[in-house]
């Protein structure tokens, strides 16, 4: 199997964590986004949607959506557990995962696409008003993250999940849009201070941002 | 356990057409959205993200996000299967989920949210050119979605899953902004009229749409 995507860039990167996570080694062929590479007909045959990661088993079955491909490693190889460690647990992992990506990542996401001189390319227009609408609703997710962090270590329990590698990258990408965590949220610090020390994380992204 | 939401309005018909197909029944307490009942400190307190619907348990538990609330389901009653019946299937089921939430559902409520006049309400300031950027979104997803519904009958394969609920309530979002399935689209407006038909669907919703 390989998964299409730039290891070090982008969602790929949260499939790089997690399987470095789970000690499972899959190769990555870069994906030239600049180039356009993942709207050429070839990409699109395995992702219509024109998005990175995706996983190709060797039969040639397409897996696309970050998620779904660190499902997919989940049940190959359950242990540790990322994504829940009974029923309740994991409803609990994907409540947290999905706050994450719709009040944090998707905002964080929408100022990018829409202020940053280097993703113009990315949208047909890049809207300022938009934009602007969307940071304080990362300033509001980092609020709910830290009141979670102050009641347990990481973000769905007493456990480190997916939930916690969706929500450092999504950090990473709040650092390039000058949205800083504030000052009062020290638990959200502390967890980021954690996150960023760990092995997996460290071992992708290179030293601790 | 109940759920905190309006069983006919928004994200809780998906959970309401999941339990029908499940032969499960939760009662659902209405919450008044148009009142703000979702602002106040007793609704925070079960979900921070400010949204229907919510799932409480009896010890007082409160799952938030529709997928983790039918996942809850999904493992309290695991026949019929609506979220893969093997390891694969699940990861399919899963990818095609996303699809239409992130291809087509994100895409329609942009556009409600931004240009219908009773959306005002819902956000800081309505934006036109960005419910204008999102309309070209749906249509794209409508292509996506005739073409994966030319190869089998249903959008993550040979049965019906939670894809084709959230596809069909995303659809129905899309007639409020006059959004048609394009006359080519045949498979999808095939699908649409099968499902529609489902005895969980007309009898969360009424008669067929």
């Amino acid at each position: 199997m390989k998964i299409h995507g730039t290891r070090t860039a982008g969602n790929p990167v949260r499939v790089a964590i997690f399987l470095a996570e789970k000690g499972i080694e899959v190769p990555f062929v870069p994906v030239d986004l600049t180039r356009g590479a993942h709207k050429e007909p070839a990409f699109l045959a395995k992702n219509p949607a024109a998005e990175v990661p995706v996983l190709e088993l060797d039969d040639g079955t397409c897996i696309s959506e970050t998620i779904a491909i660190c499902r997919y490693f989940e049940r190959l190889k359950p242990s540790p557990a990322l994504m829940g460690i009974d029923a309740l647990d994991e409803v609990i992992v994907e409540m947290w995962q999905r706050r994450v990506e719709f009040g944090l990542y998707d905002p964080a996401r929408h100022v990018v696409r829409h202020s940053l001189p280097f993703a113009a390319a990315l949208e047909p227009v890049q809207i300022r008003e938009w934009a602007e609408l969307n940071r304080p609703r990362v300033l509001r997710a980092f609020e709910i993250l830290d009141q979670q962090l102050a009641k347990q270590p990481f973000i769905a329990g007493p456990r480190f999940t997916v939930a916690d590698i969706t929500a450092f990258f999504a950090m990473g990408v709040t650092k390039s849009i000058d949205l800083a965590i504030p000052g009062g949220c020290r638990h959200l610090t502390r967890w980021r201070s954690e996150v960023s020390r760990r092995p997996s994380v460290a071992g992708v992204l290179g030293s601790a941002p």
